[in-house]
């Protein structure tokens, strides 16, 4: 197996094993809901935002017990979002990892407060989790970083330009771009970030470099997800292919073509990696990542 | 005007102020989340867990600018809370402060939306405002105070068993407290501890008078409002009365009947006065509370 396979493997199941620790005991009262939460959670998923926390980390010789709390509370902001974006009131699927959805499993009430549950226990973890850097001005940032991300003016402002979004064929390409940034772009920076925040005096240029690398992965992560709802299949991708389409959402490829998108995202890739410049081989887990964003089939 | 209603008058309006300044502006983009958003916060409510964290402030001598930063975010979560409560999934609700819940308003998927900015609104405040107390380990505690509040072990835990006793008719008195000591009295005791925790150097056990009081006013408020679903009228309740009845939910004056469930809101609001005990006239605010949450008709 190559370096970068090991890596890969390596962060995942390292988050995997750190989500299953912070996540309540399936037997904690309420047990449904806590249920719910790990069936949400743990049920799947490529673990990308957390594997970019651990990325980021080791990119500036961060402790990697103390990316575990970062990891795990971006982790439950995503899997939340997701909850929530497969509502019949939104999204309105059936299909996740491969599984039912989380309202098919355990009815939609339920889905709703396992999502709500999630997003407070992402700021519980980053506020208590006792491995992580014990500077509490810098842990004060990460949280108001977190927050943003995951606020009105980041990823739940993404879905609501996303839903205002859905039907309308006169999108330009800065609509679109503006709609990711918000929806995928500003989560995917925070992994980024709160990664590099949690080795203390990172240099603020060595974040500058991080930050335009986040930004632009995050783009690419979003082309890449519309490319595969065009090309890929069901089985492989564990949701419903063309499920875009079918919601007559604007993307990428409906606005560049197909070939127009995958050069976008290989602009932005070779962007990213610019941005990584000078970066030594400790960057190296990064790298990687930006290639397997615009080039994964799931 | 007596010194009591004076208090609360100016608590309450400085908490309306401090939401809307606080709350993204209405015409910053995406707009109608955050009309959304600030309709479901402005759009009334009495500021019960505001004035609360005023008021436990005042009792230890906290700087009333300390205040304004908790006492938003106790009431973005509040709000959220209800949100969601009142959608079609949950409670199904039309009415919520006299007028259209938020969902009837603006769409199920938006009223989502809203529901979730608000939450992560309540965490960027407590880690972003700048006039808080500024020792960042106290803020911290206060951060993970209110996360574990609001979390699946608070206020949405108590949501998930309140759904799950919705038709039953077996349920017992320690099972009805149980719920509402997470449903409400988790976010009542965290609006008294972020209160407390805004004066640095409270001694504990003060902390602990203030903790158990907040315990016997949350579960007083919560018998008060069975009692006023008995009682009330929508009119004057602003919310469906009846509607506890209408749903099957298990209520105090169904276990104990209406004087049984009045003589417990009493011997609460007894105890809360009896917690505060030493605590000079500085905790007066904090007095007329308690007796206002088992006497208010609406």
């Amino acid at each position: 197996m190559n370096k970068v396979a090991e890596w890969s493997r390596h962060y995942r199941s390292r988050a995997n094993q750190a989500l299953d620790q912070r996540l309540p005991a399936a037997d904690l009262h309420p047990g449904d809901l806590h249920q719910a939460m790990r069936y949400a959670v743990l049920g799947g998923g490529k673990r990308i935002r957390p594997v970019l926390v651990y990325s980021a980390g080791a990119a500036v010789g961060a402790m990697l017990e103390a990316l575990d709390g970062p990891a795990c509370a971006v982790e439950f902001i995503h899997a939340y979002s997701l909850i929530h974006d497969d509502l019949p009131a939104m999204d309105n699927d059936e299909l996740r990892h491969g599984r039912p959805t989380c309202h098919r499993a355990f009815g939609e009430a339920l889905a709703i407060l396992a999502g709500d549950a999630l997003q407070a226990l992402a700021f519980q973890v980053l506020s208590q989790d006792p491995a992580m850097i014990s500077d509490s001005v810098i842990r004060m940032r990460m949280l108001g970083l977190l927050a943003q991300a995951a606020g009105s003016r980041g990823l739940v402002g993404g879905q609501a330009i996303d839903l205002a979004a859905v039907g309308r064929d006169d999108l330009t390409l800065a609509e679109l771009e503006n709609m990711h940034i918000h929806k995928t772009g500003a989560l995917i920076r925070a992994s980024v970030l709160l990664g590099a925040f949690s080795r203390p005096e990172v240099e603020s240029t060595v974040l500058e470099r991080l930050d335009r690398y986040a930004k632009c992965i995050g783009l690419a992560f979003q082309i890449r997800d519309d490319i595969l709802d065009v090309v890929g299949d069901t089985a492989t991708l564990g949701k419903t292919q063309g499920a875009d389409r079918a919601l007559n959402k604007p993307t990428y490829p409906a606005l560049l073509g197909l070939d127009g998108a995958r050069e976008h995202a290989r602009a932005l890739h070779q962007e990213a990696l610019a941005s990584l410049g000078p970066l030594g081989s400790e960057a190296d887990p990064l790298r990687w990542l930006a290639t397997y964003i615009v080039e994964r089939v799931y």
